[in-house]
């Protein structure tokens, strides 16, 4: 069976602001070491697996060049772009539609494009095992990762210890990005996992789990199927996607269907989610900093600083993050990256839309 | 008998980089709220007491356009441009040639080009006070301003409690920059004051001091007044200014002199002596930061963030202070600000003297 892959590129990536920026978030950026962007890094992971004509982008059109020009390899008709931003359940469902429309039947794999891996072999072992599982039955496979701290921004996969086929458990419940006690009881307990946004299927099970759980959504996903390369495609798409349901994939599906397995994913996952992340993908100096561009530090230890032409003179810091950019500088207290957001709050609110 | 004054204008300011750069020093910015830089109110603020004409500036040649462009009223021949900078004995000797050149006796006070007055009034009510007293006899007056923490940056004046003259006392003795307990024990006892290095006194009151305890410095410089006026003027100077004794006014004379008065000068003095001075000299806003410039602070409290048209966004900072210039930007502790210097070395030993 054909295996494809949907790679999900719509994200802002606000918490990488200045650098993030609207017309170039986050998963067009290269945030490590590797010069290649994340997104880049996404597609030739899994080239081994899956054929570039089997690759699906899911973005919107203010991305599409950005798509075009970062994987010249992708066809151009499998750039989808999403008239407006309807959460995972309807994105999925999209892509879906364009690859049951090529194949009677395929193994389709769904990844986030700005995540990083750092053992690649190892993440493609465990996803061929994964297609495999999804091959063998309805299944839906996901790759969860151990967590290793209590976690409140993502969800958790609970898993049967007792119900093992290869690497891969059956899963007991999908549960919601849960309070701080919560997070860690499930750390303590040791049979739950991240919920890291990878799913791999076959596209007749899903459908059936749309059909099941969504069924309004799947209706018209299938008018939006039928209009897939007539002239009346775009038309189409830009009226009825709006209807959709917002809903993600974990609330609208995963949370409710039968036969799901998880595979622990011990291949160095990252969700590279905000600065933070920066010190634990790229090269820490002897002061513990994480040091790029033109810049000096005297007595500064434990900071971030991602500095570009402009000279950048840390004194006597501690536990910062600084992100030069030709137009904005962000100088942020390591505890305090959540509130990036806010920053982005202000410039919306005063129409400052320049540096969004 | 006439007012005259020499205004010591050849500081680096090294304490304010990136502001303050070597071909645009600290006396020659505006560094309060106040659009007229250190050096024009400094003239403005004694106008009422000496003739523009009787203004003269020590400073270097690399600052002559800068004093002619911000002072367009010093005739170019009161602009003293010391060869090499050799402290302040022989820069006021230098000052000191010219005004005897031009005048039997005069009255001189000497003044940094850089500090703060808030209460000019009051200033200069105090020094038309000194002037009296330094006309009336031979008598060295120095403005001493009353501490109010044991800083040990600057020298200190004992004074006699006893011994008063109008609003002066006899001062007891000079002493130079203390340790950290000695400050407090001074600060303790009452009767010391800071050394603001602001003097005034009679030329032939001074010169007699030269004459009595630096007595080759005064030969040189009366080799020097000879040439004043002359074709050789500078290649004299160039010769003989760097042969004299590297001295402070401080070590050289006021440590040895006689008859010494210092008035407790209460008129809100600040020597606006690093970055940390910004916030008693410009407005706190209502999180004790004070912003200029673009600039959005979240979260952010007590911080200094001197911003210029590029946006600075701040998150979550406390006693940090930030200052952007066009090609360099300080990201510094409060508690750091000393060293300042450290990035200036680096960038002498990496001769990257683009920044300095």
């Amino acid at each position: 069976m054909k295996t494809t892959a949907l790679i999900m590129a719509g994200g802002r990536g606000e918490r990488f602001w200045p650098r993030s920026r609207k017309n170039m978030p986050k998963q067009f950026l290269s945030l490590t070491d590797d010069e290649r962007t994340m997104i880049r890094l996404t597609v030739d992971r899994i080239l081994h697996l899956v054929d570039m004509e089997d690759i699906y982008i899911a973005t919107n059109k203010d991305y599409k060049d950005l798509v075009k020009e970062q994987l010249p390899g992708i066809p151009d008709e499998n750039i989808l772009c999403e008239p407006i931003g309807r959460n995972t359940a309807p994105c999925i469902g999209l892509g879906l539609m364009h690859i049951s429309r090529k194949y009677d039947d395929a193994v389709m794999m769904v990844l986030p494009s700005d995540s990083l891996i750092k053992d690649g072999e190892r993440y493609r072992e465990l996803i061929r095992e994964a297609c495999d599982i999804a091959e063998a039955g309805d299944n839906l496979v996901t790759m969860g990762i151990r967590p290793n701290y209590p976690e409140t921004g993502y969800g958790y996969i609970k898993y049967i210890e007792g119900e093992k086929r290869g690497s891969a458990y059956r899963v007991d419940k999908f549960v919601e990005k849960p309070s701080l006690d919560k997070a860690r009881e499930y750390l303590a307990s040791g049979d739950y996992l991240w919920n890291a946004g990878m799913f791999v299927w076959k596209v007749s099970t899903v459908i059936k789990e749309y059909k099941a759980f969504l069924p309004d959504m799947l209706k018209g996903l299938n008018v939006i199927k039928d209009a897939i390369g007539t002239g009346d495609e775009d038309k189409v798409l830009g009226e009825v996607f709006p209807t959709l349901e917002s809903i993600s994939i974990d609330y609208g599906i995963m949370e409710k269907a039968g036969s799901i397995y998880t595979i622990p994913g011990d291949f160095g996952w990252d969700d590279v989610g905000s600065w933070l992340a920066v010190e634990r993908i790229k090269s820490v100096n002897e002061d513990n900093n994480v040091v790029s561009g033109n810049a000096i530090t005297i007595d500064t230890k434990d900071c971030i600083i991602e500095a570009q032409d402009k000279l950048i003179a840390a004194v006597g810091l501690k536990d910062i993050v600084v992100v030069d950019t030709a137009d904005a500088t962000l100088i942020c207290d390591k505890g305090a990256t959540a509130d990036i957001k806010k920053v982005l709050e202000v410039l919306r609110a005063g129409d400052n839309t320049r540096y969004l």
